[in-house]
């Protein structure tokens, strides 16, 4: 982990190479700083979110073993802007004795849903009733058994509501298998008709500390979480254990190494299953940047790092997160002025990406003793970057 | 300021040049991440602390007039690490068209401190009595008339505690002469028997607008910063308020753009004197990264960039800085470990610099509500890193 000193007065530092240059490479940049760690980016393109702010940019195809092979040696750790770098190229790396952390066998059940829903219950995690279906005929008759709608998914490469159909009727159970991916499962879920989302972020070391943020809830858009809130309101005492709770039992069993986020639905009674797992910070936890001591940014880098994680409690009672989606203004920094200046405590994160509609091209957190004032602080941040009201 | 869209559905970004490759620009550039402003570096080597993690660099010499010529052609403003870029450069970048901020006028006040004098004394800023010393007989004559000992100072060129001398007797008035470099002059200044050193800190942007930090106490030892108090103990709000409008009023008068530091002297009575002044962000501003709302780095940014002022309040009853000066360990990263694990709430930063004894290395904030243990809390985790304690 730690390279002996090589040159005479030169502090060593350890090298955090990212597979990914997308916005979450880009703040585990901005928090590597601080801790003296270097990061190594293999980045997508030259131009890419988080190519534009490392020092170290190696442009890449991360499917490519020789690539990635090659990238890794440079680092002492490789972790993961996302979940898509093939499973036989990170088992590869760590053949080769390179430290990947999360490890494969952890990573997996991020990427894929089959393994992540039969693995979770077999723990006894509370999940959706699910089956892996080959056909129409075989969704149907899981619907038929547990009630429609049907909720199917794909079970690799979904993201942001991709990969994911609401079923309301046999007549659709066609739909999910129509120019399926070749070696893409459908797995089919009981549709669970929950009353809100919640996120139970934890971050874990190799030698098995963890540490769990306040749970967060996720307001989600046509399958893109919009905003969040975080403590989660109404929540109690004892929820807010057992939510936390659950989150590190999945990242012991799993054996986690950095961020872990596990989405949960919860239900009218109260009572939450899983719905995703994802191995990275995670956009449910962006709010820590300003609104908790350490942020999840620095959690995981510490966690790779296998150095001590940091306190994880809030600096004010509400942070609320809105995410700025592109809009109409293709020119995010003039937007930012008159952003500052209705709300010096607004703060905000641009992620250097072109402004597409509908994409996440930054966030804004408000925090606050209020939550309404909060909640509407944060709102109207990100409605005047994204374009809205100005016109 | 702001470069026309080039490239259908790229974001453009201000691009922000920092003259400088100390922690200094370091810290700048993790603060402009979240901005979404683009940083490119002028650094003295190709690993020094900035260079380290700024995508952007160019290796050169800031006395070359072509070198910096050619840096500045690339950014859409430039800014500085420190106050050493020779004036008449900066003239030519002015000429050139270039928006320098702060601009030549402005940061001759921070360079030369008989200009800095002369200006404050005219505008009835409170200064200590001061006079330019030919030789160690007018220097004599000086301390005659006001009493002894005698402050002498480099009229450029000094910092922590380099070319400052506290003269207790005629016999020494020679001292300060013995190697002078030519074009550098020597200042008499009344020696001000303070009770402690306050630090007033500014933004403020080209058009004007500007905020006023909290007041912060700075402890010094052997004429370098060690440790900062925010805010001040026992500072009336009457006095705050006197020592953020002087500030303000200084940033008005020399038309400050970016941070501007006011180092004060304060006597037993209360009085204040302008000791220093520094355009950019300072030692005792470091606590601002996680002690208030805004950090002093993402002012100076924002000031630069012309972009609205964040807020300054603290985020805590108290901060507490300790600066961490190079020690016994060499590898400040082994050296991280028991210091994050002590203290989960501690924030550090690292600078990436090789560790030589007496450099600063980097620095420790701990936020409190009870101002002893949050001082020794920050304290702990300095001499932790510094290696005191652990032998």
């Amino acid at each position: 982990m730690r390279p002996a000193i090589t040159l005479a007065g030169v502090t060593p530092a350890a090298t955090i190479g990212i597979i990914g240059g997308g916005q979450l490479a880009r703040m585990l940049h901005a928090a590597s700083i601080g801790l003296g760690l270097r990061i190594r980016l293999l980045a997508e393109g030259p131009d890419v979110s988080a190519a534009q702010v490392v020092a170290q940019v190696t442009v890449g195809d991360y499917t490519d073993l020789r690539t990635v092979r090659e990238f890794a040696a440079g680092c002492d750790v490789v972790t993961f802007d996302h979940e898509h770098v093939p499973t036989e190229i990170l088992h590869a790396l760590v053949a080769d004795g390179v430290a990947v952390r999360p490890g494969p066998e952890a990573l997996v059940h991020a990427q894929d849903k089959v393994v992540m829903r039969r693995h979770l219950s077999s723990l006894g995690v509370p999940c959706p009733a699910f089956a892996v279906v080959a056909d129409a005929e075989e969704l149907t008759a899981f619907g038929d058994q547990h009630g429609w709608p049907v909720i199917a998914k794909t079970s690799r490469g979904g993201y942001d509501g991709k990969g994911v159909w609401k079923l309301d009727a046999p007549a659709q159970a066609g739909t999910p298998f129509a120019g399926l991916t070749p070696g893409v499962a459908i797995i089919a879920e009981e549709f669970i008709d929950f009353s809100r989302e919640l996120s139970a972020l934890v971050a874990r070391r190799p030698g098995g500390q963890s540490v769990a943020y306040p749970i967060t809830e996720t307001v989600q858009t046509d399958g893109i979480c919009t905003d969040t809130v975080t403590p989660a309101p109404g929540l109690t005492p004892i929820a807010i254990r057992e939510c936390q709770a659950l989150a590190v039992r999945i990242a012991e069993e799993l054996d986690v190494v950095g961020i872990l986020a596990v989405e949960l639905m919860q239900a009218r009674d109260g009572s939450v299953v899983v719905n995703e797992l994802a191995m990275r910070p995670h956009n449910t936890g962006h709010w820590t940047i300003d609104g908790a001591v350490t942020s999840q940014f620095e959690n995981h880098l510490r966690a790779v790092a296998d150095l001590p994680l940091g306190a994880t409690r809030c600096r004010a009672p509400w942070s609320v997160m809105a995410n700025v989606l592109g809009g109409s203004h293709p020119d995010l920094l003039a937007a930012l002025d008159p952003v500052l200046a209705a709300d010096p405590e607004l703060r905000v994160q641009l992620y250097g990406k072109g402004v597409v509609p509908g994409r996440k091209v930054g966030h804004v957190t408000a925090l606050g003793d209020d939550l309404e004032t909060t909640t509407r602080r944060a709102r109207r941040g990100a409605d005047l970057l994204k374009g809205i009201g100005d016109e």
